[in-house]
């Protein structure tokens, strides 16, 4: 496999720059490495080297997770034990300090923090956005000390010593969870269980997939794996399930998750709750599984586990790491007491004793940081190395390292735009559904990074992108997601991608109604500032027969109200294609998407230019700003507020129809353009949409009306439910005509 | 087991009662019962009675997940056979009558519903409501012509002939997925995908509860099954994994759910993205695990397989059936086509000559319909043998009998709402969590069907009743539900007990912020009419240092607009009490409370009766209903509205204080009482809420001023946050200021 080649020319390159001997790890004679486990597959290290150290301290546990502690303490590990209670002592003393915060992860997964950040993974401190680098997820997002620690420890700027003592404070970089947004080195932002290891699910997808696009015979230019770290929690929520059993579908051999199996969640021992068979719910779902028993001092397991994960290239592979929360507290580990509190300063000096932690608050002593700060000049040659290889890629193969360079840097090729449809009033009816397809299959083949899915509804979503196949286990390079009838992870496994790197957009969809499944993902990609393009089709009644459980109501209104989305309803094809447009340019609001199951025509009026404004006009009979009556509508219903106002001006009235197409786009603009189109002097004003009234006031103002749905649909044909429920152009007529 | 006995006096009383021979199917030879596998755990049936059909039709079939069709045909089969394809046909018939609906669910698992409905349940077709039915749940909800056939034949008044043939049709009894509300004989509503496996379980637990407090050694008063059929949607959705991984953990024996295993999805062959292998993941979660191999035409095989599950008695049962989707249909079965759409005459035709049915649309043959007859005198006889029984329990077991007969009818005890607890301004500040524990704490003792508890968050949420224990496996009559981190699954299996009967209250709880995690459940909720209270704490910016994962902004509109829910967000003591007592009162409307984390202080003015109306002045120093300002307030800051008031008051203002606790219980008052809070001249007007202010217009009208936080959040001190993001008193004064 090309993948040990590169990743030995990796290893070589980082030992060629730090000032310890030369000589590649592998090559090494086993006494001079790491320890006797350690192999061409973990990055090599120093630590033979220092032979000083003081005996390993011994900690006091009670009875717990791990069913022995006892293990040959070796001169070999004395410093490693020296870094990782560097780790467990920084989490403690910073939780301490912020008087709140989960010290008992951290405390506990130290020993596999230490050996990934600092044996394993590769990446370059001063550039936390450095392309191949391995990525890391804590989906257990609220041991966030301890990824803050390893940042800290290996050289990241955006977390300084300071940054740790301002834990969970306003404005700090170190927040109560991890936010990519504020941390640099942050990934991902997790802390809603299951969030993290089903983002890093994409994570995985999105380097096979560039690997299989971008790889040469003879170039290795895409080549990295993805660790995780999740817990029990992580294990209950029904997103990680949802997730794992796509990731071993898609083999996604590269993904490595570290189990913490602690055995404690917050309500007490996981007995209570969780007694199903982790390891061979994962082997199910086609994952190889490997069980580390000592995850506390068994340094030796948790490498040799991560190289026989190397090793098992067709699967990911769970590690199963059975720990001991809050490891070294003599009275509160194995406990839910150190799960989400500050140990308090009395348990922290019995931790220090324990430990024999001897030192003050914040402490890094001199020999580990010393042996940490060789992870900056190794992080730089790596991306320098990787820079070079990618200028003879570049020189041999020009069109895709253009390709690649769009998806790495996040620039759209220029003139894109004119790749999307556009209509006229003559183009015929179609369901913005299917607009939305046209959309689609016009973007992807101009957006290198443009990839997405449904969940098992592509026929009736309109997602399919027709000139590419599946992405699946042996054809990784194709960009149709299959995400099978599983919402909530198809969204979060689009947030990692469109966390992988800039130029990823993925889209990924459903019924509009089952956003209710995968909302935590959305809110997670608004928060996270992931650009995915929610495709959310059966927007409304319009639906039809299959009735109230299926017809969204309070869904638009229920997005309107979520910071940082854009909820589009797009009325016709050319506000389709605006709203990708606007999409597609801002990659730090992910955009949703309400599209019909119906035909609507394409009306007059309709504008890209009005879209990206949000709420604009799309006729009007009136002068001088002065209409008789404002009728505003979105999607569906906007074809209702245009016939009824060429009823009403059929009758000597002066109407404007406007459209409402993206609220949050509207609310942006400056003032005397909202007067421009709602002129606050004229309060005859009447919306129409099919869904909850919830939110018009606010454009039809004091003395309008609102036309909507405040009840739960109905199953019949959707003409039917329309008329019953009032949604029609006599309404809109009768409610014009009452204010005018 | 006292079960079996239970079971077998069921059967005796059954065979008593019909106009066939009476000796019980136990005590019959085998070859004059049903089949030569039937014994007495399934009902004894006359089929062998009948002996002049025609012989069965033999399908053609295409190559499919039933390996193979052959099967000798027996004469004891052909009634069954003709039954069995009269609900394909009804279904196929009402399908293609609606021009709409899903053929090829009723088409595959006819046969299983035949043998659950005519030979396994035991219920009352002309009371859907007897306490003691087995359950059934078609989690698949779109293929409800299954059921809706099944209920037609089993003499159900709620689905004739008229509603057969009204299909998806406007107000008819038949809508296009599984209303409760709607149609009796439906347990729970199914559709959006996983939620009735997880229904199931919760009608299972109820079950097990009940069974547990209520039975006695003499005596077995509870004692049903509960039924379930999936398909493939369902088990890859995280809701059902989460719901099944507790139904393993609890021992729900009980519990057998039927797994459609047709090997097609929408989006084509399962292949494409659920591959993981069910049998092994099911095992994993402590599921019994059977496989059908033939669920066409292999009857034998689904009843040896329901017998065995019933002998398993500590563990649900998985019958994995692997069917063909669209059976009997020549051209069409066996692929996603048959999904989805109905037949198309051409194919109808074809398939009633592929299944020898030359009957016009909607025929049930008269031997068909006379076998099924007997469901009527025998489900009454059912219902009578078990009130006979109830009649003897209340006579030796009084206490007991009150206590079960308030669950069945779900008529509150007299006097319940005295248990709540009172609180003056005098009552020591507190957590509006910890005052809900306090009710919890208190209606429990008070309320027989009051059980519940968190997502792994009992010590946060605060939701442990004190005076139980846990409900586990074998101590199924405790109250206290541990459902570990899986909030979905949690609401679902509420869902579940709420409508296993009328005087069933659970609740459940999770931080505000993780309504995402399981917002389906609770729309499920509302839409059902299942009186669920969600107990959801850390409901803003308030619980600070977690930071904007955590925080709660726009959660309050998002359920202000969604139909048929309470959301709740109490002040102090007074109002948290208030709201469950509105809560408790309201069976088919659920509540959510949302509550902060920190301390709150008892306000003067708040009161039950105020919360009742849902909007209602606390404190005003006005006249006449003319005050200078009106500030209105919910939850934590309705006391910073409060403190306002004071020192405005203090300049000479006169202010009146209103809290908004339920907007819809506002909104649900005559125009006068809401005249006599909001007076339309008053347009001074001031809300402050900490989240969005999306919405508020509503109430402050559109010359007042809403303060809230239309941004995420932020991990900092809560007071911090609160001042930062301008959620303070200060802020209502300058608003006021402005106004007025």
């Amino acid at each position: 496999m090309a993948t040990s080649l590169s990743l030995s020319k990796a290893i070589s390159a980082r030992s060629t720059a730090t000032h310890h001997p030369s000589t590649p790890a592998h090559h090494l004679p086993s006494s001079l490495s790491l320890s006797s486990s350690s192999s061409s597959l973990l990055k090599p290290s120093s630590f033979s080297l220092k032979t000083t150290q003081r005996v390993a301290p011994r900690a006091t546990v009670r009875a717990s997770a791990v069913e022995s502690l006892d293990k040959s303490v070796t001169s070999e590990d004395t410093l490693v034990d020296k870094s990782v209670n560097t780790i467990r002592f920084l989490a403690i003393d910073a939780v301490e300090k912020a008087n709140s915060g989960h010290p008992g992860l951290p405390m506990g997964c130290a020993p596999m923090g230490h050996i990934l950040y600092d044996e394993v993974m590769r990446y370059n401190p001063k550039n936390p956005y450095w392309f191949n680098r391995d990525r890391f997820v804590l989906s257990a997002g609220h041991g966030c000390m301890l990824q803050y620690a390893l940042l800290h420890l290996a050289g990241y700027d955006s977390v300084t010593v300071e940054d740790l003592k301002s834990f969970r404070q306003w404005e700090s970089r170190t927040p109560g969870h991890p936010e990519n947004f504020e941390t640099p080195g942050i990934e991902v932002t997790t802390g809603p269980l299951g969030q993290g290891i089903a983002n890093a699910v994409g994570l995985a997808l999105a380097e096979k997939h560039l690997a299989a696009r971008f790889n040469k015979p003879d170039m290795e230019i895409v080549d990295h794996y993805t660790y995780a770290i999740l817990g029990d929690g992580c294990q209950m929520e029904g997103v990680s399930q949802e997730a794992c059993s796509l990731a071993g579908h898609w083999g996604l051999g590269k993904l490595i998750a570290f189990y913490d199996d602690n055995h404690i969640s917050i309500d007490g021992s996981t007995d209570i709750a969780f007694t199903e068979d982790v390891d061979k719910r994962f082997e199910a779902l086609g994952w190889h599984v490997i069980w580390v028993k000592n995850g506390n001092t068994g340094y030796d397991e948790i490498r040799a586990a991560i190289r026989e994960a190397k090793a098992v290239k067709d699967k990911p592979t769970l590690i199963k790491v059975t720990t001991t929360i809050g490891y070294g507290s003599p009275n509160k580990s194995n406990s839910y007491s150190v799960h989400g509190s500050a140990l308090g300063a009395k348990e922290v000096e019995a931790t220090r004793s324990n430990l024999v932690w001897p030192h003050e608050p914040f402490h890094v002593p001199e020999d580990v940081k010393k042996h940490w700060s060789r992870h900056t000049p190794e992080g730089a040659s790596l991306e320098t190395e990787w820079n070079a290889k990618f200028a003879e890629y570049e020189k041999k193969y020009t069109d895709e390292a253009a390709e690649l360079k769009c998806i790495i840097t996040g620039e759209l090729p220029s003139g894109w735009e004119k790749a999307l449809p556009t209509y006229t009033p003559e183009s015929p009816a179609d369901a913005t559904r299917n607009l939305s397809q046209q959309c689609l299959n016009a973007l992807a083949p101009v957006l290198p990074g443009f990839l997405g899915g449904s969940a098992d509804l592509a026929s009736s979503n309109m997602t399919l992108l027709k000139m590419f196949g599946n992405f699946q286990k042996d054809t990784p390079e194709e960009r149709n997601l299959r995400f099978g009838v599983r919402e909530h992870g198809m969204g979060s496994i689009c947030n990692g991608i469109a966390l992988h790197c800039p130029g990823f957009i993925p889209y990924c969809a459903t019924f509009f109604v089952f956003t209710d499944y995968m909302r935590a993902s959305i809110r997670m990609a608004a928060l996270s500032q992931a650009g995915v393009i929610f495709v959310m089709t059966h927007d409304s009644i319009g639906l039809g027969e299959d009735g109230p459980t299926h017809q969204p109501i309070e869904h638009l209104a229920s997005f309107r109200a979520m910071p940082n989305v854009f909820m589009f309803r797009p009325a016709d094809g050319t506000e389709t294609a605006g709203a990708y447009r606007v999409a597609v340019l801002n990659k730090k609001t992910p955009s949703i998407l309400a599209l019909s199951r119906q035909k609507l025509p394409q009306l007059p009026g309709t504008s890209i230019e009005g879209v990206e404004k949000g709420g604009y006009i799309i006729s009007d009979n009136s002068k001088g700003n002065t209409p008789d009556v404002i009728l505003m509508g979105t999607g569906s219903e906007l074809e209702i507020a245009a016939k009824a106002a060429d009823d009403l001006r059929k009758e000597g009235k002066a109407v404007r129809v406007v459209s409402f197409v993206s609220w949050e786009l509207f609310d942006a603009q400056p003032d005397s353009y909202k007067e421009s189109v709602l002129p606050a002097d004229v309060t005859a004003r009447v919306s129409i949409e099919a869904g909850t009234t919830f939110g018009w006031l606010k454009y039809v103002g004091c003395k309008g009306k609102a036309i909507g749905i405040d009840r739960f649909g109905a199953s019949a044909p959707a003409d039917k439910i329309y008329k019953e429920l009032g949604i029609t152009k006599e309404a809109v007529i009768e409610a014009a005509k009452s204010l005018c």
